[in-house]
């Protein structure tokens, strides 16, 4: 598995490399940015789960892509999120967060340009299997996915407003499944999606990625209590000083270990259907529940 | 004219509010900051350009969407623009800034959340006359003029780090057509590409729009030099302050004002060859250069 991932990795960034301005190209400073936040040691956990089901259901290549374009979302709201008006971090993988590092004025726009790149990347004129209204749609939804008002940003928006409140259950299911599932959810049905799969599959594609991404957001909560700062390579223990709607405070470590279990469980079961090819999605469901940063 | 304008906003403005989600939907804070920044008083200028370029080559209809999603750019700009990491902007429009309003964290948010809608809604599953194909380009051109290393993003970096030092003509150009021309451009050629206009035809709604955009900055530094803060509705003499890279900073206020006359009267020569049907458009450039806000 350590291997898969290794080389999924290196696919991953290579291509990454590709699809992004170059340091050198004026304005460099903001292109010198968006490097240093994409190159930062990133786990590509969404583009190798998009890559995993193009694996189980067609051909990898279609979704490459897609992959990249993942990622640069991902980076761009890890970057929005570390502003000091935000969750103002000064580390993320072991490194001075992107606006320590250039200032906050092109952290900022270092995020937005890669948004705009993303969806640079999906609508680039090419010749290839996936038609032009399957990426047009898969545009679409990928917008719905980061946005308001079950996106991300709408996600962010709760998780930041319920700082230091009271807060219930169901707010905090709902940060979870915007801030994070969506954007994994994608992941996994927007694969199947290009790849042309059946309604049925690409339903329960995203019945797995809704699982896991919930999975993994417990994961993270769970690891901000308990984890080793070497390994996470960010600051620990903030959610608890910033008093922010999490698992572990609602529900106790325990209970919450349990939950996150549950969900990957329940997600490789629905996968049975899909037999033996979904042998690299299985992994990465186990994955999400043993991860240790 | 006056009327003309008052018309095509309130279009524009009847759109937007269609295509936004409910100030009073979850998370409502996010979506108040949304409608708050939209309707805000803006003159909708690409937008109507957008309208216009139609109205000469094909049907309004087609563009609209587009001239929303330009809206919605535009807006998403602005409220990022005036963040105190950036222009720190107290007013606009009269009015406190989204981040004044509604603190930085939800104003951050809600420029990216004005983002991802745009293309939500250029993306957006429909049966219309432009083909996917079409639209799916129309995203990919709309991403280079608001990214880097050529768009609006591009800009604005320049903008920020040329601040206080000296810079170049050069530099004040690339300021200029990246961060306010390339907008004002693929909002005229976007939509003459959009109505299926011949290569050449596009080709001078480009450098028209262009044109116009350059002009369109001149006098935007013109007017932080000598305009009313009353009609404009933001601080004015923030350049000079802010030690910033502007028109009339390096070749004076008089040479400034005869470079946005030459452009705008370059950019209605243009439009010849397309005869009377580009009378809005002309009429449009005029505004540019007589604008008081």
């Amino acid at each position: 598995m350590g291997e898969y991932l290794a080389r999924q990795r290196r696919r991953v960034d290579e291509c990454l490399k590709r699809y992004l301005p170059s340091e050198t190209e004026v304005p460099a400073q903001v292109h010198q940015a968006m490097h240093y936040s994409v190159f930062a040691g990133g786990k590509r956990f969404r583009p190798i789960l998009a890559l995993a089901t193009a694996e189980a259901l067609g051909d990898e290549e279609r979704v490459m892509d897609f992959a990249c374009a993942l990622e640069m979302l991902h980076t761009y709201s890890l970057i929005h999120d570390d502003l000091p008006a935000m969750d103002n971090d000064d580390f993320r993988r072991g490194r001075p967060t992107c606006h320590k590092r250039f200032g906050e004025a092109v952290a900022i726009l270092a995020g937005n340009a890669l948004m705009a790149r993303a969806f640079w990347l999906l609508a680039r004129p090419r010749n290839e299997a996936a038609t032009e209204a399957c990426r047009l749609e898969l545009i679409h939804r990928l917008c719905e996915a980061i946005g308001t008002p079950r996106g991300v940003i709408a996600g962010q928006v709760v998780d930041l407003l319920t700082q230091g409140k009271p807060y219930t259950a169901e707010e905090l299911r709902f940060i979870h499944a915007c801030k994070t599932a969506a954007l994994i959810e994608i992941s996994v049905a927007g694969a199947a999606f290009l790849c042309g799969a059946e309604v049925a599959v690409e339903e329960q594609c995203r019945k797995f990625g809704r699982k896991i991404g919930l999975a993994f957001q417990i994961v993270d909560d769970i690891l901000d209590e308990t984890g080793s700062e070497q390994e996470v390579g960010k600051t620990l223990g903030k959610d608890r000083v910033q008093k922010k709607a999490t698992y572990p405070a609602l529900f106790g470590l325990e209970s919450s270990r349990r939950e996150a279990e549950r969900l990957v469980d329940e997600a490789v079961a629905g996968l049975e259907p899909l037999g033996p090819r979904a042998y690299r999605l299985v992994q990465l469901a186990r994955f999400v529940a043993s991860r240790r940063h």
